[in-house]
């Protein structure tokens, strides 16, 4: 059996003001009339029944997800008590899904990334299922449009044949974040793609891999695994949890796992981390302004105008980002909107919880 | 008697998307917590009783601005059925006045202009009543702070000697706004000052300018003057006005009125022109930012943010202007707001009314 995990844990902090701790980024309409998850959840099929879509999220966002994918059985929630980074959250839900049939693959996918060629995304999901299935790690390799310094990269190593038309590398290793220059080489190169932090693998792999490389944490897993299906459970997760390592899924697992694999994939991948990269996502008219809400302009020029109800006037802007919401309003040049972060820090420390 | 007529009538529209069209400049709350109509109205005390205080402006208007200054007579508001300019207004307030008192003198103000030195103001008030005494048209001019363009200057002839401590000029000659190269000759001169609109002056000698300069105008004035108090008063002035020539006090009657003087002043006169001359009236923080509203910023200098309720989050700004209303916003840099006219201009040819 062929199983989907979306991780739908992320706040998206850098969406800010339009994402906010009760409005994450998956719940975000972002891209057209669907929220973020809605799109993950929707390009899964015809691949995944709903029955084999699960979802790891926090309790308070289990009732809006759940609205925005009736379809999914409720029981396919899986409730993380406290988010501890990427490794404890898939191994919670490889513990699910181990009780499930533990003979199954997993795709590991997230709810706040956007993805335009969905054709090709399940038949690259439907190739690294049979490669997965020989034992292998699968990690989506994302062929870089850009020598983007925002993500690691993956470098292929000795070609393991193609699978479903998808040429399939053995992985020679995990880099971290670039410098431009590294970055400029790694893309020129052809040996490099992005780590889109998709994967997919045998659940019993991945098990046994963070028996190998985290067995404080596996022990812990145990611990909770073993009171699945029982009255104890929740109490017991929520026991064990605060104590569980922080950790992701790269450094604890991928760049010390056996038999890591990747595949390099076209598929119109984005992370839509920050309102520079969204606004390459939507459609920009012929004076390059992406536009969403009413809007009036003189002399306005590239720039990301994401508005709502509220009438947007602007002149004489060129390369600007205006983000307009209910109560809160970001203006700032293109090229700085990773500093939105230091927005939200700001508030934070002032104790503005209303704007957060 | 010394009576004040308060021109209230223009909308401000370079102040949008603050003002409005049932939103007008003289009800907007831009210095301070009073409108700019309760700032005109509270500096005239104690020169002026609220019996003294006469306001022309558009039925519209009425209610708001009686709301503003409940202290003044209902009577003493005069309705405008449609605005002619600022002859045919002050020509009707004359006769209205005329009728109060045919040997007052009326100093002729306006509801959207801002003055610091209130005290000095009512002092030049008083001395340019003495002057009028004696036949002549008064008009105040402002000591140019800058050389503008945005002003008509008025040279100053031979002397008059003093009053009230203040000098007292012939005028040698109105001129239009200048190119920036004549109104620096004209400020580094000092013999110049800026035409600020507001006249002091005998009502039987404007009215006198009136019937000589602008005879057919007069005409129309003295049969509307003909029904003050009587029951055909409103049908009779619905009538003539919009029959009425559009003309400016300065056009129609300045220029070639006869024994004109001016005194020049330094007050600390702005006419809140844009958004501009507005953020050079409220007081600045150390990064040179002019902030009402709830804001956090990063990198931000120089900046006029105009806000209200909602919170304003700026990065990496420097020199520009956010104006934040409920239902619109505006963002542009210092230097371009005279263009906000253009954004009204489109607005209203779009048909979009519920901005305008």
């Amino acid at each position: 059996m062929y199983y989907a995990l979306i991780m739908a844990g992320g706040t998206g902090t850098r969406l800010w003001p339009l994402s906010r701790r009760d409005r994450p980024k998956p719940s975000l309409r972002l891209v057209g009339e669907h929220t973020m998850f809605e799109h993950t959840v929707d390009r899964l099929a015809p691949l995944f029944q709903p029955e084999q879509i699960f979802v790891v999220t926090g309790a308070e966002h289990v009732a809006p997800l759940a609205r925005q994918a009736p379809e999914l059985p409720p029981d396919n929630f899986i409730v993380e008590p406290e988010g501890r980074g990427t490794a404890p959250c898939i191994g919670l839900g490889a513990i699910h899904l181990r009780r499930q049939a533990p003979e199954s693959i997993m795709a590991v996918l997230t709810a706040d990334h956007f993805i335009t060629d969905t054709a090709r995304f399940r038949q690259v999901l439907a190739a690294a299922a049979q490669v997965a299935e020989e034992g292998h790690l699968v990690t989506l390799g994302i062929t870089p449009s850009s020598p983007s310094t925002g993500f690691g990269y993956i470098k292929q190593g000795e070609s393991l044949g193609t699978m479903g038309g998808f040429s399939v590398f053995r992985v020679e290793r995990f880099t971290e974040k670039p410098s431009l220059e590294t970055a400029l080489h790694m893309v020129e190169s052809g040996e490099y793609s992005w780590n889109s932090g998709m994967f997919v693998w045998r659940v019993d792999r991945i098990l046994e891999e963070f028996q190998r490389q985290m067995p404080e944490f596996y022990v812990q897993l145990a611990e909770v695994e073993a009171t699945l299906g029982t009255a104890g459970y929740e109490a017991t997760l929520r026991r064990i949890w605060p104590q569980v390592a922080k950790q992701t899924i790269d450094y604890g697992v991928m760049e010390g796992a056996q038999r890591v694999a990747v595949i390099p994939v076209d598929i119109g991948w984005s992370d839509v981390g920050s309102w520079g990269s969204l606004s390459e996502l939507l459609p920009a008219n012929e004076e390059g302004n992406t536009i969403a809400g009413p809007h009036v302009g003189i002399d306005t020029r590239d720039t990301l105008i994401f508005g709502g109800k509220r009438l947007i006037a602007t002149i004489g802007l060129e390369g600007m980002v205006i983000v307009d919401t209910e109560d809160a309003l970001l203006v700032c040049p293109r090229g700085r909107e990773q500093e939105v972060r230091a927005i939200v820090r700001r508030l934070e420390e002032d104790g503005r919880s209303e704007w957060l």
